[in-house]
């Protein structure tokens, strides 16, 4: 790699880091799945969103992860631009590409607590323990705290799955 | 320079970028002000805004800058955290240091345009223009088509004042 294309190389995954502190997300859900073991599936991701002026910015997200897919939020209202959404779900690009690179470029902001959080979710995941209603629960607990989220339903149901 | 310096200096460079395409906002008000000769002032602003849990960032960034001021929002909701916004008013600041950065570092979102236009009115004002209604109106004109703002109370009032 010549010097140049090196310091382009540094700039950009700068770049990609404050971006993601800014309008990035590492989130978790729960959702009820009757097709699942325990009948919920757990859904880690990684998301970026933004308005269709800058979508070229999402295409630059995904050729430098070489991974994720672009989803559109389309408004009908004429008064905004359709939103446009970068989206990794695939626990193998999440394990072998996604955290990889963050855990060498840590976010900045608290966002790094949630990138943490969803590391924590995926190993479980890995050990299997999300098919078990104990990891389940688990699981359920660290999503909480995410992303200031609402208790999921599955925790306000678990009693009754026990 | 060290050689991890400098890298680590061109990854803070790209952060900066990509934290201001995600978070960070180029805007020009123009506030009524009876102390000005026309009655209004021109204010264009560098701003970044984030939670209290993230004010490091903001810090880091006054740091890199080496210039702006950092003010709070207290929320007494106790629902949400304060939020902290770094602000650079200063127009020596913005000429001297917040422009001269993101020209040669352009931001890679549609924030850019934002950018571009805050450099015009700036401009403008270095050459004294905003203190002649001609000059008021074009950077009026300016800032209503920037952060998706609604049209200025200056351009709304500016037919009685011609």
């Amino acid at each position: 790699m010549s010097a140049d294309n090196q310091q382009e190389r540094l700039k950009t995954t700068g770049w990609v880091v404050g971006f993601i502190d800014g309008e990035g997300c590492f989130s978790v859900s729960l959702n009820k799945n009757p097709t699942t073991k325990l009948g919920w599936q757990v859904v880690p991701e990684f998301v970026v969103t933004q308005g269709e002026k800058s979508l070229q910015s999402l295409r630059d997200l995904q050729d430098f992860f070489k991974c994720g897919h672009l989803y559109v939020n389309r408004r009908y209202d004429n008064h905004r631009e359709n939103v446009y959404r970068f989206c990794v779900r695939s626990l193998m690009d999440l394990r072998k590409k996604i955290i990889p690179f963050f855990q060498e470029n840590l976010p900045r902001t608290e966002k790094k607590e949630d990138f943490r959080k969803l590391v924590q979710v995926v190993k479980i995941m890995e050990e299997g323990r999300h098919l078990e209603i104990e990891g389940l629960k688990v699981i359920a607990t660290i999503a909480t705290t995410m992303n200031r989220k609402k208790p999921s339903r599955f925790l306000a149901s678990s009693e009754t799955i026990r």
